[in-house]
């Protein structure tokens, strides 16, 4: 062939060492992978120069502490979700997940042609780090509950597991929320100290064993309508990197990205069936419940835009994009689903 | 910083020139630089090492001749979609698209976790190619209509311009259906030499001004529920080349895959927009005219799987994960759609 390894052959055999802590625990491989995928590519792309060491979650720093880790130097490169880091600015959830948002497919075209880069470049170089989207669950489950659910009410008084906006809508809907980290989420909902846990979807659902613990299980999940995760990686590190190397970060995270999604979806299907074979109750939230928890969330919001000139400008790009691609979507993707379930349902009914 | 642009000095300055034909036009700006981003991510990513000259349609050779001029390998590398290739084997369809099919993320989902890239390797590896998703259009519209269509009667001595399967199911539902390249198709359509053609979306439609040719534009795009677009790499080449340039190449199209779908995603929008302020009529295709079409499809599936091995194995392998990934959809991500598009139908009615 005309091409021959050696003549890529580097002028030094230089090896170069990068740590990236995850917040994500080995046994959720799918999300764990998004960050292994990164590291593997950037070995095959540089022919080895570029070393990369994945830690999980808690084996160098606590699950919350990567965006810290990342922005002190004390890491070069993370793998977590920016909604994690809501603490220090409520704004970091739109680059992951609002709840009544955008579906995985929306937000990839907000976050890289729809102006929500440039946004998400502003907010985290106030921290000396730069993320891009790295991988994306879809639409999550919207949860476990030890009791049906069929009107606002029932919401009352249930202590639920949710973390971030989806807790601070719940909060607002009269229910008593936990945060709990993923090991102690199956005891707590088994024993009935909690009465419904949020997780993520089917196959990540069954590696805890929530089907185990509760029987019914409530889609969609209207607080995280997909999650973005992400590649962190500390500025000062990425501005030193040669231009081939940032580069080979930003590609590696497009593959990332596209194919963790690619494996939920390919995984979903066939876990979401083996909970059902073991027994799971499948239910939808009803449009009542939606709509109220949707009105809480318009209320979340505005209390994070006032006096917040990041939030309230990030949020007007947002809607005004979210709005605009809903619209598309009506006429063609939401259109050709619609036919497609309206009609199974039809013909399930004989009709 | 730690990284000098020195350290990663090529032991020589070799530059390897690769030539791309691509099946489409510089107009279709979107589409075509899909093309474009994967020459300017080979670039960045070897120091310019690898310098890739992309033609659009016609430059060297036709649209629909790149199969045929990467497979002889007078060009290392295009730019296509595989169903441009039905007349040699029907089965390259699915790797682009078919009617009533697979959404974008459904259609990665099975080319990048559930089994179809292997089979689109063997299709393609008997006529010296190997092939990578490299972009999306999203799901399409139905079409541009002089006049309405409100039953499958009326598709009846309809004259449409329809490629691929979309003309079959289109032939047996009793239209005249014809072929015309993209810059044709205006001229008779203002004319009324055909009364109906499909083309893309509205960002790819309004380049073409159809909206000037015909009043009634109809979703969804039954015939296309998205369309992957692919890099074809001459086997040989591709054997030939180091390791890096192969993940270099493997990594650039998933950066194509997901920009060209966030880019059309992000402008069909507001193409939408202006095509209704232009009085374009929108419409949706009726569910009876929907169900006529899909059981046309179904005949048009049997009669390819009918003596063509491969063609029968990847319809099993395709109906397989679409019914059981649209069961995954029909709990979350098509649930939460439901809720945002009926509340709003309902908030519109003063509901």
């Amino acid at each position: 062939g005309a091409f021959s390894p050696l003549m890529f052959a580097r002028a030094q055999a230089s090896t170069f060492r990068l740590e990236m802590v995850s917040s994500f625990p080995a046994s959720l491989d799918i999300i764990y992978g998004g960050g292994e995928e990164i590291a593997r590519v950037l070995d095959e792309l540089t022919g080895g120069d570029v070393q990369i060491t994945v830690y999980p979650a808690g084996a160098q720093v606590g699950g919350f502490e990567v965006y810290d880790a990342v922005s002190s130097g004390a890491f070069a490169l993370g793998h977590s979700a920016a909604y994690y880091y809501v603490g220090r600015n409520p704004a970091h959830a739109f680059f992951t997940a609002v709840p009544f948002g955008l579906t995985a497919q929306q937000h990839n075209a907000w976050l890289m042609a729809g102006g929500a880069q440039e946004l998400w470049n502003e907010l985290n170089a106030q921290d000396n780090l730069i993320a891009f989207a790295a991988g994306n669950t879809g639409t999550q489950m919207g949860g476990w509950f030890r009791r049906e659910i069929n009107t606002p009410q029932d919401l009352r008084g249930l202590t639920m597991r949710i973390p971030g906006f989806g807790g601070e809508v719940m909060t607002r809907a009269g229910a008593n929320v936990q945060n709990l980290p993923g090991g102690e989420i199956f005891l707590a909902l088994d024993t009935g100290v909690i009465d419904a846990t949020e997780w993520v979807g089917p196959y990540d659902d069954e590696i805890l064993g929530l089907n185990q613990a509760a029987p019914f299980y409530y889609g969609p999940g209207w607080q995280e309508p997909s999650a973005t995760l992400c590649l962190y990686v500390n500025l000062d590190t990425y501005n030193a990197f040669p231009p081939e190397i940032q580069e080979a970060f930003r590609t590696a995270a497009h593959a990332a990205n596209e194919l963790m999604l690619a494996r939920y979806e390919a995984e979903n299907g066939p876990a979401l069936q083996r909970l059902v074979d073991s027994g799971t109750q499948l239910r939808t939230f009803s449009p009542e419940i939606l709509t109220a928890l949707r009105g809480h969330m318009d209320e979340v919001h505005d209390q994070n835009a006032s006096g917040n000139e990041f939030y309230a400008r990030t949020l007007e790009s947002f809607t005004a994009f979210r709005d605009n691609i809903r619209e598309w979507h009506r006429q063609a993707e939401y259109a050709f689903q619609n036919f497609i379930y309206d009609q199974s349902a039809q013909e399930e009914a004989g009709g």
